[in-house]
Order: structure tokens, then C-alpha cells, then sequence
């Protein structure tokens, strides 16, 4: 009987979840809206209705199949406890709870989700992290056993690995590349700080400087008509492409904060590679091609022209339920 | 018969070496000058004369022993070929010397000291990360598996400690802290880039910050009698002591930019602690108390409040050659 994992990607927005082989190959995959249980009382609900789902899917496979594990990519993932910790944008208290106590918004949803599968075993780890086991076990990264992998979507995620260990750090919150702080007195950030990488490079960092730079400039553009809110990195490209100078240099603004802080990250730990992986990264030589040029020019001597910056190798429309699965393979192949 | 392992310190000064049992007790020391030995062909000399020094080391000891393995803390030294790549300041080309092939500047010390002892086990790295392994064996980091080294000399070394295993990097240069930048158009550093934490925060860094005082401020201050070359970080130390005022702000301002830099080097690996070890770190309370206020200051606020900053439990004079030895001891341990 085929073995299969599941692969549960968790965002504000949407909870995408499918089902994969050792191969990576994902056979069926579905959504729920996470929006549709904004609230802290609603988790109950979101439980059982993704429960559900996930029993829907894979009774929906056309092949007789074993289910041996769950892996789940979500924001403030902590896989020693099980539980996403005080998620920013998920299941939140009321305006006017009155009990705003932290800990009623640790969520055990490793346990819960195993009961639903009758005690199945269910990894859990940031986002940013199972992408980095993803590439490890599907993608890019098979056989290395030293890379870091960034994510660019609406913030900066990462993962490092060293030694062909992911690093969690003491409690489970290392790999914050994101939030390095690149310009002291900078941008605000969702952190609460200034200055932090990804209030620079992110699919929301190149906006902010997309329109930093129509208040800075006179040049027309295309951007000129599009609203803030409105405005995607599928645009920038757009526009880079059709050669707009705005967007142009949007990109290469956003590639020199990113190269200079990963040339700072590699002194840390000499990667053979970095792989860059989310909306942003699918803008292709756009973002690679200053990134690796300002990374090379500012890296110590012994480093330049060893450490690759590549494209993930997870390219599906999905590629994070994969990742979020490989949680599960990455100790069941004999390779690994 | 007692088990002992040697413990090398080789810096450009002096090769410093002892012997060292399970529990990090350092039973004999001595040193040679390795500044005796500047050129490429006074290699093959340095290790005849290493090799006689540290068997009259061992037959000198009251008790009968068994050396079970040699660990080397060295500049540049990669334990995978157990060489000692293009050292900066060992075994240079002679001035007039016309044929400067880096390839003959790469010295197999591991080999060469090994067939001195029938073929005994030795092993190497970098200074820094043998202080690491050091404080993971025989200091305050026992029983830690995440933590950070950062040793405090000429130089800014550093060591990373991730899921208890040092972090080398896929070439073995990893951990190079001091060569974060943190000033982009700041003080020259000797790697050949401009703004490296180690130009604002080692022995050598707060110097150039005390110069730097003498020049912007006008107070009086006993370190207007020194000259540069005679400055070290005991005298800046005691100038603080006793109320200087400039001494106390360099001493201040390479606090914050270290508290600055580790907050940064946090968010990568989440340690559960920060030490601090060499001739700055025994300034005590005047570069631990800023260094914490402005790590604390700068961090994420997860991070807020748990990450210890901690002098290193490697006190003795010779701190570094337990650290070597501990190479050795750490695979033997039943323990570790």
C-alpha cells in the first residue's frame, strides 16, 4: 500500500494542505480559509473542519494509501511542544476580550491533529523552516549539508542549516534573518523595531521602496498610476521587464540590502549555497542579479565566488506542502 | 597509566602547549617563540623543534602517562585535511621570494606532528572555535547545545554552537563574527574591507576607539600620555577604574556596537548563551555591562531577557590550551 505524508502549509490567509509521496510528489491538495476563523474561540472549529478536509482528501485518492505522518509549516511553530505560540495574524482575542492572558494563545495543534489520525505522529516548524527541509529532501539542497534558505514573501523568512541539521536555536527561534537590523533609524517594522531586513526585501519591502522612489524621483512611470495596496511584486516585474527605470531600480535597491546582509550571514556559516524561494524570488535575474553582485562585492575574500545563490527547486504552484511534509520523509529514507 | 591529551595554542607570537586530562586539569605548560620561525622553510624546523619541546613536556611529568591525541587551536586551521591554509602571520615567503604560489603556504601540522607520536590522533581548528569546544567540555557551557563563543584578542574570533555541534561551514571558515560590517565606509580592517565589527570591538578596536575620543573630546584624561603602540586593554581598564572619562566612553561605545552585532548574530542562531573570553573580556563589568544593555536594547523582543551573557569558564592563563585539548577529549567523554 502507498505511503503517504501530509503536508499542511497554515498562513493568514489560507491553510493549503496536500498529500506526498517520498518522491515529493504531491497527488491531491486542497485550501481552507483560515480567515474564516479569525478568533482565539474559533480554533475549535478550524480543528475540526481541517480534520475533515484532510480525511476528504485522502479518501478522495484514487489508490488504496497509508497515511504514516503530518507536517505543518506555520507561523510560531514550536515541534518540541507542539504548538504554535501567540501567532500574529491567527485566532486572535476579541477587541473587547477582557482576559488578554498570553498563554490562553498557545495552540496544541500537533496533539489535536494527531488525534484526529488516530495517534499519527505530526511535525511541526515555521514556515521558513520547512521550506529549508523541503529543499533538503526534494529540492535543490539534496546533499548538502550546509545552505540557508530565504523566503521572500510578505515578510523575509529563513532557514539555516548546518551540519545537515536545521538550527532552532535553544527555543526554537533562530533563523530570523529577516530581522537583522540593516538601517537603525529605518522603516518601521511589524516587530515593533526599525530597520529590519525584510521591511526592505520582502514582497512588501519592494513596495515600500517602489514608492519611496516615486516620492524621490521625477522619471514617469507605470507605477504612478497603481495604488499602494494594490501593488504586487508580479507587477515590479512586470514593469521591469517593459523597462520601467522606477521599478528597475526598486529591484536593485531591494538586491543590494539583500546580498550585503547575506554576505554579513555567510561569515556566520559558510554555506555552499543560498536558495531563494517565494513571490519575490519569481521575479528570476531581477532580484538574483544584484543580490549575487552585491553579495560578492561585499563578502570577506576567503568566501567570493564559492557560495551559490540559486532558485529553489520547489517550484510548484504549492511548493510548501512539500516542504511542510518533508518534515515527516526526511527521517524515513534510508538516503537522508 | 593516566590518559592526557596536548593542548597547541600556536599564534604569531608564541605556540603555547600543555597537557591536559578528562577533566581539563592542565598538569605541565610551556611555550616556544613562534616568531623564531618566520619564513616558509623554518616550518620543517618549528615542528622538529614543537615536537622535541612537547616530548620533554610529557617524559618531564612525575607520573607515568599515556598521550592519547594532540588538538591545535590555530589561525586558519581546517580539520578535514588537518592543515594550516595561507596563515596570515606563520611561515611567510621571504620578501625577494619569486615564487609566491599560494599552494606552498598550505602546512599539514596534523600529519607532520602525528608521525612524531606513532601515528597519534590530531586534530585542529580554529582558535576560536577551540575556545567553543573548550567552554563545551571543561567551561560553563557544559550540557549546552546552542550557544555562541566570542573571544575577544587582537582580533574578534567566534565560535557557533548549534544542536551541540560546532558550526564549520561547508569549507570550515564559519563563525567569522569580527567580520560582520558593521560600518560600511568605517575603519579599515586587515581582511582588506572597511568596517568589520573586530576594527570597534577587540583589544585592537578600543584603542583606535580611545584615539579616536582623544581626538573628538577635550577632557583631560591619563590616556593622553600613552602612545598608541603602548595602549592595551589592562591600561584602559584601569583608566576606567580609577574615572576616566574617555576611557569609560570607549569602553561604552564597543559595548554597544558588540551588544548591537549580537543581537543581530541572535536572531541567526537563538543561543541559549552568549561568553565572552581573551584580554578585553577580563575588562569585566566595563565591556559586559554595555555589551548587554545594548544586546538587550536592539533585540527581537522573543529573544528579550533569555539569552545569558557569560565570561567564559576557561580562566586560567592559558585558557587556550585546554580548549585544544578539549579536540580531543570531546569524542572520549562518555557524556558528551
Amino acid at each position: 500500500m502507498k505511503k503517504l505524508a501530509i503536508g499542511i502549509d497554515i498562513g493568514g490567509i489560507n491553510t493549503a494542505f496536500g498529500v506526498v509521496d517520498e518522491e515529493g510528489t504531491l497527488f491531491a491538495e486542497s485550501l481552507l480559509s483560515t480567515r474564516q476563523y479569525p478568533l482565539l474561540e474559533d480554533y475549535p472549529r478550524y480543528v475540526a473542519d481541517l480534520g475533515r478536509a484532510l480525511h476528504a482528501l485522502v479518501e478522495g485518492l484514487p489508490f488504496d494509501c497509508e497515511v504514516i505522518g503530518i507536517g505543518i509549516g506555520a507561523p510560531n511553530a514550536d515541534d518540541r511542544t507542539g504548538t504554535i505560540a501567540q501567532p500574529v495574524n491567527l485566532w486572535k482575542f476579541r477587541e473587547e476580550e477582557p482576559d488578554r492572558d498570553a498563554q490562553r494563545r498557545i495552540f496544541p495543534l500537533a496533539a489535536d491533529l494527531s488525534a484526529l489520525f488516530g495517534g499519527i505522529e505530526v511535525r511541526m516548524t515555521n514556515d521558513a523552516n520547512a521550506a529549508a527541509i523541503g529543499e533538503m529532501v526534494f529540492g535543490n539542497a539534496r546533499g548538502m549539508r550546509d545552505f540557508i534558505m530565504v523566503t521572500l514573501g510578505t515578510g523575509l523568512g529563513s532557514g539555516f542549516v548546518a551540519n545537515g541539521e536545521l538550527i532552532c536555536g535553544h527555543d526554537g527561534f533562530a533563523g530570523e534573518l529577516g530581522h537583522v537590523i540593516v538601517e537603525p533609524e529605518g522603516r518601521m517594522c511589524g516587530c515593533g523595531r526599525r530597520g529590519c531586513l525584510e521591511t526592505y526585501v520582502s514582497a512588501t519591502g519592494i513596495r515600500r521602496t517602489a514608492f519611496e522612489l516615486l516620492a524621490e524621483r521625477t522619471e514617469p512611470s507605470v507605477l504612478r498610476s497603481i495604488a499602494f495596496d494594490d501593488l504586487d511584486a508580479a507587477m515590479l516585474t512586470q514593469a521591469a521587464e517593459a523597462g520601467d527605470p522606477l521599478a528597475r531600480e526598486a529591484f536593485r535597491r531591494t538586491g543590494q540590502r539583500l546580498g550585503y546582509a547575506l554576505a554579513d550571514a555567510v561569515t556566520i556559516t559558510s554555506p555552499e549555497a543560498i536558495f531563494l524561494f517565494g513571490g519575490l524570488a519569481k521575479a528570476g535575474r531581477w532580484i538574483f542579479e544584484p543580490t549575487q553582485r552585491y553579495m560578492e562585492e561585499r563578502m570577506m575574500y576567503p568566501y567570493r565566488g564559492k557560495v551559490k545563490l540559486l532558485p529553489s527547486g520547489l517550484t510548484g504552484r504549492n511548493a510548501a506542502i512539500p516542504g511542510a511534509a518533508a518534515l515527516i520523509w526526511r527521517n524515513r529514507r534510508p538516503n537522508l
